[in-house]
């Protein structure tokens, strides 16, 4: 199975694309979208939901992985973020998709197996597993990775709610 | 000229659309958009981006008003809310229709003429400028038809950004 992962934002959008091969994870692309602070916030998510759609198009997942929010630090960002999210998971109803969502704490605990790993943990363990030649870059796209690896390792589609 | 107003929701959105003819206000419609609870948060986001352009369509409206968020209360509610305001903003983009945003204290001012006014003053006041014989229902939609009043009162296009 191949699975998508977005870790969202109005700025950059992170995404990674990983397929098991039997017990192998593979690497299949990561990058990711970004859009004009010189843009109105409602051009800013068509950029996105343009982008997602291509990917989508181009990738053919089996299964979409996004983050759960929690706003706790910044709430401006926090508001941004979560339009972005909402065109992201739209993108992906529309294709039909399912989509599974992970904490960051369920991120941690699937990919590196410990609650309290750091960010740079995360990062390590998804360049081990992809057998990746550096850290993946941004580190959004990191993050969208450690999501499709983490959405593989829970099983594949169990946690994908509503298909 | 015609504005289409969002109060946005996941489970509830409220709209309403006012026109301005000469130096009146008219009422033209107003209502709510639902989504069930049973299905999931990317189908319910759908059901919404659906209704939305279904509105667009039907009423053809030269601009459109929603309301900017403040999260202080409910953070989990709050990010439900980000999500259907960034799928409405998203539609109105696509159709190409300017949007300005407006905050609570702004929809009270531009109302009522008073920031400390009541949700059941503004709510009146609606009701006496569309000359509705009742209050609107429900309060989703009475507030989306006060945000529309506001951008006609703000002088239409000139708080609508990007365009």
């Amino acid at each position: 199975m191949r699975v998508l992962g977005f870790d969202p934002g109005t700025a950059t959008t992170g995404y990674g694309v990983v397929e098991s091969q039997g017990m192998r994870l593979v690497h299949v692309a990561h990058g990711s979208i970004t859009t004009s602070a010189q843009d109105h916030f409602a051009a800013r998510l068509n950029t996105l939901f343009t982008e997602c759609q291509r990917l989508l198009d181009v990738y053919q997942p089996d299964a979409v992985a996004i983050e759960k929010l929690y706003f706790s630090q910044n709430v401006t960002t926090g508001i941004a973020v979560a339009q972005a999210r909402g065109v992201i998971a739209l993108c992906v109803e529309i294709a039909g998709k399912p989509i599974a969502e992970f904490s960051p704490l369920e991120v941690k605990n699937g990919v590196v197996g410990y609650g309290k790993a750091t960010k740079k943990q995360v990062q390590e363990m998804v360049k081990i597993l992809l057998a990746l030649d550096l850290l993946p870059r941004p580190d959004d796209a990191a993050d969208a990775l450690a999501l499709a690896i983490c959405q593989i390792n829970a099983g594949g589609f169990h946690r994908a709610v509503g298909k």
